[in-house]
């Protein structure tokens, strides 16, 4: 990909973080598979599937702790 | 989302920081499907599915791990 | 749920903060299922399946892993 | 369970943590399905499968991080 | 394997250290199955299939945690 | 397992770092399944699947962590 998309992972707070970590897990499958088409088609795959989502939840949640520790938990 | 949901990641004690962890991984579910009546019919599907149930606690303990390091540990 | 059931993650050694472990990922089902009929009815859906097995063992090593750095590894 | 079987997570050096870790992971199994019977009987289901032998091993890197954090990685 | 592709985990900023975690994320696969024409002929297998896209983004946010670290966050 | 395969988790570089986390995700399969007619056996069944690939990675990735902070990321 040759578009910047992330420059830091310094956020302004918790929930601003919870969201680069969505924006992360997103960024992750895309990589693998840029097609926006394609992406579209499987959306009801995971959004309508119990345990898809939860897969994704817990890639958000790895990625989560990446951005807290990087802001030293926002203490 | 444009509500607040997190302010903090510090909690009064262990419990609290379990329950938001909690909390944390249902949001982790919500960004990718926001509709509330779909997660209400796929309820089912993992509340009555112990696999499903795993997965879920994996991701709880995954979010746990960082809200205890952003708390020290409550120690 | 209302009641107490994690005041602290400080643990006598190893072995108890293995058995916390246990309790936190435990915890982290019933929030997501409290009804214990329907736990209780799951039972041999994973207790003899080994890839639930082993899943679930990797619920309780994540959770260690938080007990154990909480505890700095009981040294 | 009443046996005393961990008492510390220091080891004398890698390979022995490493086999700590492997007991952890195994120990994580016996405490949902304590019978050594059942056990024995699931045992082809995941000995002789790739994805559960991959994913017993997931569960030892996991315990195996936290036996290497405990003894300082050995240095 | 005999090429050298990894010489260092320092990049200039994050997105190159989140690259970064996809080449780990590759390699990773690569050295379990060396054979490119193999790999091309799953990738329909993983490219279009929702679970698998997940999955794959959950290696990436592994290894993107350890890179990060060792930039120690980019801060 | 009686022999010697492990005595540091030092390594050169990085490279030799991602190849000790290979070895040891191998390791962590041997000790369940340490009959290689059998492993040879399975090869197949992960070699040449997307999803026990993707399995496979994500183990070396968390084993790499353990790695990479031994030797403090090669920094």
């Amino acid at each position: 990909m040759t578009d910047t998309w992330l420059t830091s992972l310094i956020t302004a707070g918790p929930q601003e973080g919870f969201e680069l970590a969505i924006t992360l897990s997103r960024r992750g499958v895309k990589y693998t598979q840029p097609d926006g088409e394609v992406l579209h088609r499987l959306r009801p795959d995971y959004a309508e599937n119990a345990d898809s989502l939860i897969a994704g939840s817990q890639v958000v949640a790895v990625n989560f702790q990446t951005v807290a520790a990087a802001n030293d938990y926002w203490r």
